[in-house]
């Protein structure tokens, strides 16, 4: 591994899909320097109007094969059920040399669908920038929002190690902390960290939508109490969302099976008056929260 | 009602408890010049010092009649599973004409405990400051903590008119919106928006920290993903949480339930891949975060 301060600059990067985070990937390229040329593609002529007029795109296309032709550098960063039609595309103009990144949030789904059309010569670096808002399109994005945030890099076995070393610089220009893992654990990690949070926070919002209308008003008013949290959680990207729980089926699953057990043996601890049950779990969640600052995440 | 701008002024006021919420009351007592003398008790010698040097009790005693003594406002601040033994204490010490107020966080329960203790002549007027943070103690509490909140009254019907404004006059004074309810009502709204999601925050931190020592390390290093949010709501106090499980039960069970269910329903349809039912609950749940932002409750 070279230098962690040394910053990459690639001639050309091809940005496919500009929402929350490809144009806060597009913006911080700028801002850095890291690109003599950012192209993006995107699948509506509004998206590419959009990045032309905020100033984060050299050129646009709607024609995802054109948008990479001499790219060094493609990174994909459209919905994870888009990655099948999205590689079809691009592979024929993927120059020799390029490397193929993207930013989705599983990584086994991501090695499935590219892998096997990554052309000889193309180097796959897979990416997963834990970073994000409960806003999207091209107009929410932000540089900074990669910031003290991690970056996880799923290469598979054998990836040549200068583009490994390539995109782990571009992400800690980003500001990010770059870390290699293997998808299946990125996976078990994220369904727990990440996934399960985000399914159970739209599964409450759903529960008070629908409520009887008064009482559902009142939840609204009063919802600094704590609901207030999820619904920003649960404004997140539908579309993402979707495809990451599609995509991480098995380990989102196991989770919430885990979580179910626990929530039942909670809601027979309240039922039963059980009150050191209550204490106790109370109690030993705290610690959690002390690691999480200790860990310098919260 | 008198006009809402009006301070309302006290000879006296007692707290019974100084935690958290205890605490900031106090402080906030000071700052506005509330009353001539705040008597503080507490269960332990350590938290009474404390208020003392903080500066924000002018008499302070272990013994909670002695603290009530010639008060003409009494604020239980204590966590409700003592609010019998506090009542029992108390009554005796209580003078003709003092208001019995509260700061409880489920109210059914409340006026169960309290009102057949309450001695002619001295009027209840139970609250709900809808505030908190995840921290406890004395030290903890700050003056502006109930700026911009709601504060909920659940007078029982019949009294007297001139102790609910004075109750009222405080918490306006406090920097919140006072909202009159009926118990039952109360308990219901908080059991969807404050007791639920934090029994689910506690459900989830639980879940995770039984995991596997190598992933459980792992959820705290990327819990910027989602996770940290419920680690930050289940860090709240054991003591007073408990209580609230405890004596909002019917309430809380209820909506339980009705999560449970939808959770189940959510649970299936990643199972099968159905994909739409996903996408159309990310959807219809972005709408109520936007209803909280209208509400300017974000």
């Amino acid at each position: 591994m070279s230098d962690s301060s040394e910053k990459p600059r690639f001639d050309r990067i091809s940005l496919i899909g500009i929402g929350l985070i490809g144009s806060s990937i597009a913006r911080m390229i700028k801002r850095e320097g890291l690109a003599g040329h950012v192209a993006v593609s995107a699948r509506s002529q509004e998206s590419l109007d959009t990045s032309l007029e905020l100033g984060f795109a050299d050129s646009v296309t709607l024609d995802q094969e054109e948008a990479v032709r001499d790219a060094d550098l493609v990174i994909i960063c459209s919905p994870i059920s888009t990655y099948n039609s999205v590689i079809e595309a691009i592979a024929p103009g993927l120059k020799k040399g390029a490397i193929v990144s993207d930013v989705g949030s599983v990584k086994q789904a991501v090695m499935r669908d590219l892998e096997p059309h990554i052309p000889d010569g193309v180097h796959l670096v897979p990416a997963h920038p834990v970073s994000g808002t409960e806003h999207s399109g091209p107009e929410a994005g932000f540089a900074e929002l990669f910031e003290d945030r991690w970056c996880i890099l799923t290469p598979p076995p054998g990836t040549d190690e200068k583009s490994v070393e390539a995109v782990a610089g571009f992400w800690r220009t980003a500001g990010s902390n770059v870390e290699i893992m293997e998808p299946n654990h990125h996976d078990l990690v994220m369904a727990m960290t990440s996934h399960l949070p985000h399914l159970i926070s739209y599964t409450i919002v759903g529960t008070a939508s629908d409520l009887e209308q008064s009482l559902r008003n009142e939840v609204v008013k009063f919802s600094a109490g704590g609901f207030r949290d999820f619904t920003r959680i649960a404004a997140s990207d539908p579309t993402m969302w979707r495809d990451v729980f599609l995509n991480n089926r098995e380990a989102v699953l196991e989770m919430l099976q885990r979580f179910s057990e626990d929530l039942t043996a909670l809601q027979r601890a309240i039922r039963w008056g059980e009150s050191d049950t209550l204490f106790d779990l109370f109690t030993r969640t705290r610690e959690i929260r002390r690691k999480v600052i200790d860990a310098k995440q919260a």
